[in-house]
């Protein structure tokens, strides 16, 4: 599942070049890129101007659409400064032609200071960094992992909570197949957290999850059952449940409602909401005007945290 | 038809934060922003470079394609020093994977400095307005207003004529449907001219809209027969009847023909022609180079009118 | 084939207006160019900042995919500080409402310093160029003229031998029906070179083309066997040869296999390999990795040859 690399390829903190997997980063690499991030939250709601990145330019090899990553990174890039370029729809372009993935980062490398870079296929994003100078940001490879969504919603949580240690995080949806709770998992067994997953039985966390958990000596429970955890935990992070994941409809249907977020169900408790977005209909609307909400938030802090990464990855090649 | 809002919300000259509909501005706005767009004009044409809104993004919600207005934009956000993201094809975004209107927003809102949005739905702008905090510029919603196309058509006129008082003008073309000719005659009718109204009988002008301009004590005259009334106005300002609002080829044909605005027609005739663009057949090309074009400069236009808006609407959050 | 045009309209050096044709060019012309691309370098590399064309606005106006030219087009603008807006794909945009070309342009006239058009018709930018003020690039017209990947095949070599008189240039592949290889061929006529042409019987260089070679004096040599020529030549420019030119699929796969520039044919020879990309399979993978390779340094040089175009271009409408 996990690619199972060892290297630390993209250890900020030490000068290193790309950001591939959260596996690559240690727990001070972490902190440092957040810590950036709420420096540079003034620039990002655009209180103040940057000219850090002016001239530079990222690369978006979106080959398969997601517009939040996309945009967050452009308006990252923008916001200091720079400017973006684009592959645009792949089946407009000379991937259409039959360019190999390689061909096409070839000549991104030659027209821009970094890449981010979207893909079906697990482990394209590693490849590309052995053949590819400049740096390349994994924004989603298939099941593997998408690292800078990581960082933001770490950024999230230590935001609102001030900490991420003592907490107790659930993570609730597709805990199969979500590369977004992987990576997330992942990196919250470096602080001193509990567990909870939540899912229907079919969807359970993968038992290397669990593994790379317990070498932490991380406390984590498995439910299928919500409302069996929600009055322990800190941080309810939800993710969507894909129709195609059941064969029989009526089967995601009784599934979908169980998992339904709703204001009732959140009233009294003492927790925030998270979800990458976009949602379809795991959290009601009825959620969105109280403070349970952090789902807005979390989008908005793509900016600072993409910021963060753009502006120490581009800047480091230069210096 | 109209959304009847009575709100002044975007009453910009008092520093207010949407502009959703020209029924929301005073006579004294419409001039500000004309005289606004006057003294730009050397930054549109590029004579002059600023840097006024460098650093602020503008997003770019196009739920339908519309090249001229979508470009307008752009250029008048680059102009001003500042840059845009786009939502891209519907098809190939969050849309498409079933996110509402208002959560794509709130993720525009918290990625950008304002939002320009189209959309196929009357209405869309007004309710985004209410829920999103940057300001909403609608740039044409379903049947509904396409405010800022208004204000260039005004500039257009008064930058001719030196004034608006006092001229004849002619709306020519689709007057049932086309949500153009319905917010233009509206914000004439604040002017003291005479309004000449030409359709065919099926495409009349709307009852609500005569009754408007009724209440203004304006003066109009509605006719199916050009030529009746041709040497009479100083404007022709001309639409296409869309083959869609027929249901016999034959008769649109008859009726197209009837409306085609060629050099021999206005040879000897002291008006200027105008159309929102793009055109098809209603206008001969044989007018283009004519003293009679004034259509392509309606268009270059845009750019000094929206930067403008754009300058107004967002210099105004950070001050 | 060729436009016959003989005026000199794009005649840079001494400040004229558009790049059409390679035809247009005296030596002298591209000379300037390579001379301003080779100053440009640091700058097209970012590691140096340039704001020369803040402010300014390129039109990309692409009616057919062309990926590297776009986006290199679009890299050369921003690290020259200036922006873009782009049609975009033409079956969404005014294009698909029936706009003729000319009025789309007339729309980028008014809103760009200088516009970029690929189109799948000879003669498109040529027609452009006459009822548009602003400066005309032309990006590729179907099988007419594609300048200034020309351009950047001529500076390629010269970079690499620091000269382009006395070579040897091998041009294989489609030579019937490839503008990029007519537009070189030409422009290479000015040089004091040899020329070698390696194509399928089917696809040989057209008399035109060899005519415009003798009234230059300049030696030539037509093969269909590589093998026989590939010790005589220093610049091996492949392009690819389309299965669409065969009706019969069993002769392309045979001819196809006697093109293939790989590891082993190369060995022990003293020469450089060409291709304006992008290739399927007409250079082997194993090829990237030697000193052969310089298809994608070729395309690199996009950059600075294209920011001298539009720098020189540009600048001059203003001074």
């Amino acid at each position: 599942m996990y690619f199972k690399c060892k290297l630390k390829e993209c250890n900020i903190i030490f000068g290193h070049n790309n950001v591939i997997s959260i596996k690559d980063f240690e727990k001070e690499d972490i902190k440092f890129i957040l810590d950036e991030a709420e420096k540079l939250e003034d620039i990002a709601q655009s209180k103040e101007k940057s000219e850090e990145l002016s001239g530079k330019i990222l690369g978006l090899l979106f080959y398969e659409p997601s517009t939040r990553t996309r945009l967050s990174f452009e308006t990252a890039m923008k916001r200091l400064g720079g400017d973006c370029i684009s592959l645009g729809e792949t089946s407009n372009s000379s991937v259409a032609k039959g360019e190999s993935i390689a061909d096409t980062a070839k000549m991104f490398e030659s027209y821009c200071d970094a890449i981010v870079i979207r893909h079906d296929l697990e482990g394209v994003s590693r490849f590309l960094s052995d053949v590819i100078d400049v740096p390349i940001i994994n924004a989603g490879d298939g099941a593997g992992q998408h690292p800078t969504q990581t960082l933001l919603d770490l950024y999230t949580i230590r935001k609102h909570f001030g900490k991420i240690d003592g907490l107790n995080i659930a993570l609730l949806g597709d805990l199969k197949y979500g590369r977004t709770v992987h990576s997330l998992s992942y990196a919250l067994g470096m602080y001193d957290v509990k567990m909870t997953f939540v899912s229907p039985e079919e969807l359970k966390m993968p038992k290397e999850n669990l593994l790379d958990l317990e070498k932490n000596n991380i406390k984590y429970k498995e439910t299928s059952n919500l409302k069996d955890i929600i009055d322990e935990i800190d941080v309810l992070y939800v993710t969507r449940i894909q129709k195609e994941r059941f064969p029989d409809i009526e089967e995601y249907e009784k599934i979908k409602g169980a998992y339904l977020i709703n204001k009732d169900l959140l009233e009294g408790k003492e927790l925030i909401v998270m979800h990458p977005l976009p949602r379809v209909d795991e959290i009601d609307y009825d959620v969105d005007n109280t403070k349970y909400n952090k789902y807005f938030e979390q989008a908005a802090n793509a900016i600072p945290v993409r910021m963060a990464i753009l502006k120490n990855l581009i800047r480091h090649r230069y210096e």
